[in-house]
């Protein structure tokens, strides 16, 4: 057999790579498995009542021993939110940087796993060795601080995954992207980049972080006399210390609403990303305390989520703030696609108790425009280009952009979950597929609601239930009792009394029928009165409610 | 008794002016209402299973005698679309221009309702009477043909009703709105404008349609070779002129797609609003005939509606279009907030089928900018200002921006469904509320859905429901069958037998403890199940299912 001439590395997205949210991808060298993050998604519209959903680890767990940890680029849902659940299965080491790994370690807390799991934390420049690799932590910028790129020192090359990124020249806390470090890995030469396509849609460049602390400081002088509240993402700790900073300028205290804000600033605190003068914090139940224009209040809620402070503030359900007419209140963020209408229905309530509610231009986006991506190729001059962090169409207009930077169209690969990507300084394909998939998390449940559960939910959603009952005697098969129709979600019984009438006249009639019928069985029942029922409903209402038929035996 | 000095005309909106669609404002002097309008509204995400809502015109049909008529702004859904159900109650002539009657034909004939109604198409410039109003028709610009402003000429003054619209100096069909008729009444003074708010968040002016026109015509040179397909709103019937001559400049077929495509194309053929060179149209199943550079289909489904054409050809259920690499598909529409996320869906089924998307910059909006807006006010001058059409947020911006144009604070009123507006040259208040609210169509049924039928449908849809069902013993009250469980949307059963055989174990021990009491009744035991398997559930599960006990008795 002749020797090998280049060495081959396999990258396996798990995590839906299709999708933004649930990242999780696993780069195998031999009998070395690393895995890159270990996010969750959030449910889909027509994934009805699922609270989480999390990545299907099955390849991992059938080569668990191959497995050599996780390194993690930054402390977002999407990349970290799995954990609890994962680490049950697959308890290898986590490697994060310290903001992450508060974060992680919360998570942990609350779900009691704390002692379980090895967990080191990294810093900036530092590498660590794992089986077959070597996995260099490099600073980037994003949304919420001590967000990392990876260089992947396989083998077979150096492998960049970006993690979320953009460009900022100007943070708010610590340094800019480490541009030099892939410049040297770039000159170096780089085998492939995996590279964020979230923003790869809009033209330019995103601007700094810093550009929002001068409009909260232009808005806090616009309003000297109004209770100000700023409702952001909870992770990003430097939009929060900058709303902070506007507050301290301006003489105001800072009350903190919402569970997971209070827990973000906890962390950030215990590590000192955060800056907080003393005498600042106060109790929400304190806010009485102090006149309007000395008070500010930092809340959750930004998307509109209905359980969230402010979704609670502006609906007047909140236990200890008030929305009261002269109120300015400032929503910090973009809507998550998806989140749009709950947005702006929080808007809208707001308004109506006679707030002045800032919206527009008091965000700025965490991740990269085409311009930065253009710089993160050019820096880095890779071989292979595999975009990732974004829906399909997203991918396809990032290939579309590597293409325009002359990078081979026969070396960008667009990935699907479970995809196996085999490449080495000859050549790069697609070889294969190993099992992969998602697992919907509902209540303690992990995996036991699935798509028939889902397809009933939603035919409950839409048309509600009909439930017909009926006794028969085990001897004689005669009827005892029943037909009973129960309906839940159908129509308001009290106002169509008439029409349950008549629907138990049509399944009495039916079920009569069929049991005069020798061949009568409980199968032919049930079909009798789904039919019937089914047929009477549709030709008065015109809708297809859930027909369930029971029946039950007396000796 | 002294003699009244001004005059006073109420204006009651009955169509929830704080939400985008179902239109609907009442007009009423004395013994003469008219009304403005009749649209529906889409279900919000919480109105599970409604189809539609419709205004509920109780206060018209209190007051039958003195509706003179109505009189249409446009023909959009959420100005017409409620005419077919509230026309059975109110049934009184309706005013409308040629378009916009034919649409309101076509729903007619298709509810078996035309020839029940007194019709009359009016032109521009014209007016009517009706009671002590006279209705002027005004020509607008709008994104679909023969919209128009209303002015109300009443014994108080007149009042301007901008329907919807936006200021385009180069439509592609017709003329720019009338502005020297607004500067005429200006000169002559208005009373009060209501005016469309829903593009008060932009500055600048909106774009003129013709500038589509354009794209679509760079778009059709810059992919000579591909069979191109065009999704849009189907009654924007300039969009659909525009794109029907790129095909033809550029030699292809034009075939159609969609229910509502081809009947606006019908109605707007029938009255010369569009005009199709001889030879072009083909019919879709002819697309196989021609090479795909002959070829553009027009379609529905630019908002991602999943039974609309385009969505059935991105999930390859069409029957007649098959994607395939190298198509081009142009999305000529923005999403109608809500529908982000589905209309993503369609652009990423369609990429990962190999065809190229184009949706940015192939679409402008059709509602006046905010220095539209100011011109409007600036001609107009009016005593009053009334924002209408928008959310409650863009109410309150469009209010703003009246004060800024020097309108007395106390002149401008935010109206919600019901007020009642009383103006007068001496002055306006709000003097009361008449019966209002919104109806909920499902299938056949209108109004028979409600809450506590949407809450049902929210709990079932969200964690499913648990049935359990018993027969007792007329006579002595003894458990004769069950308790038996069946389960629907809650868990996959078979993966969960235990779970259910125990729960079962549950029930039955309660009840049986239940019936052992000499004050059991019916409530009892349906309390005992409730508590035992809800307490049982939730302890295992973490989960609220629907748990619906039904007794049965045999004598």
């Amino acid at each position: 057999m002749r020797k090998k001439e280049y060495e081959t590395v396999k990258i396996i997205p798990l995590g839906g790579l299709e999708q933004i949210g649930m990242n999780m991808t696993a780069f195998m060298y031999e009998d070395s498995i690393i895995v890159v993050d270990c996010g969750l998604s959030f449910p889909d519209d027509d994934m009805l009542g699922v609270d989480l959903v999390i990545p299907d680890v099955t390849f991992l767990k059938d080569n668990i021993d191959k497995v050599k940890g996780f390194v993690v680029t930054h402390g977002h849902e999407d990349h970290i939110g799995a954990f609890p659940y994962v680490i049950k299965d697959v308890n290898k080491p986590i490697y994060a940087t310290k903001l992450t790994m508060g974060i992680i370690e919360t998570k942990f807390r609350e779900h009691n796993l704390l002692n379980n799991t090895k967990r080191k934390v990294v810093t900036y420049g530092q590498s660590i060795i794992l089986g077959k690799f070597r996995v260099e932590f490099i600073r980037t910028n994003h949304s919420i601080a001590d967000s990392c790129a990876l260089a992947i020192h396989t083998p077979a090359g150096v492998i960049v995954h970006t993690g979320d990124f953009k460009v900022d020249y100007t943070p708010v806390f610590g340094e800019p992207i480490d541009l030099q470090r892939f410049g040297e890995l770039g000159k170096k030469g780089v085998l492939a980049v995996l590279c964020d396509s979230t923003n790869v849609m809009r033209p330019g460049y995103t601007m700094s972080e810093k550009t929002v602390g001068k409009t909260f400081e232009t808005i806090f002088d616009d309003n000297p006399k109004s209770r100000i509240i700023v409702a952001t993402f909870a992770s990003n700790v430097d939009r929060v210390q900058q709303i902070i900073n506007a507050a301290v300028s301006h003489n105001r205290k800072v009350a903190v609403e919402g569970r997971s804000m209070i827990n973000i600033i906890n962390v950030a605190s215990d590590i000192d990303y955060i800056h907080i003068p003393e005498g600042t914090l106060i109790d929400t139940e304190e806010i009485k305390k102090y006149p309007d224009d000395q008070v500010t209040i930092i809340t959750t809620g930004s998307q509109g989520e209905s359980m969230a402070a402010l979704s609670r503030m502006a609906a007047s359900i909140h236990k200890k703030v008030t929305i009261k007419p002269g109120d300015v209140i400032i929503v910090s963020a973009t809507p998550i696609p998806g989140n749009e209408k709950s947005v702006a229905r929080v808007i809208n309530e707001l308004s109506m108790k006679g707030a002045k509610v800032i919206f527009q231009d008091t965000h700025v986006s965490g991740h990269a425009s085409q311009e930065e991506i253009k710089l993160i190729y050019s820096i880095l001059k890779p071989q292979y280009a595999v975009p990732v962090h974004g829906e399909y169409r997203h991918l396809v207009k990032h290939a579309e952009l590597c293409e325009s930077l002359g990078i081979d169209k026969d070396n960008i690969f667009i990935l699907s979950s479970g995809d196996v990507l085999e490449l080495s300084p000859e050549k790069g394909e697609k070889t294969g597929t190993v099992h992969n998939g998602s697992l919907m998390v509902d209540g303690l449940g992990v995996g036991d609601v699935g798509n028939i559960v889902l397809r009933d939910r939603q035919t409950l959603a839409e048309n509600g239930i009909i439930i017909v009952v009926l006794t028969l005697d085990k001897y004689n098969g005669q009827l005892l009792a029943g037909p009973d129709i129960v309906t839940r979600g159908f129509v308001y019984v009290r106002e169509s009394e008439m029409l349950i009438d008549d629907a138990t006249t049509v399944v009495y009639d039916a079920v009569l029928n069929c049991l005069d019928n020798k061949n009568c069985d409980w199968a032919k029942i049930k079909g009798v009165i789904k039919d019937s029922l089914g047929d009477y409903i549709w030709k008065k209402m015109k809708r297809t409610p859930m027909i369930l038929p029971i029946i039950m035996e007396v000796d």
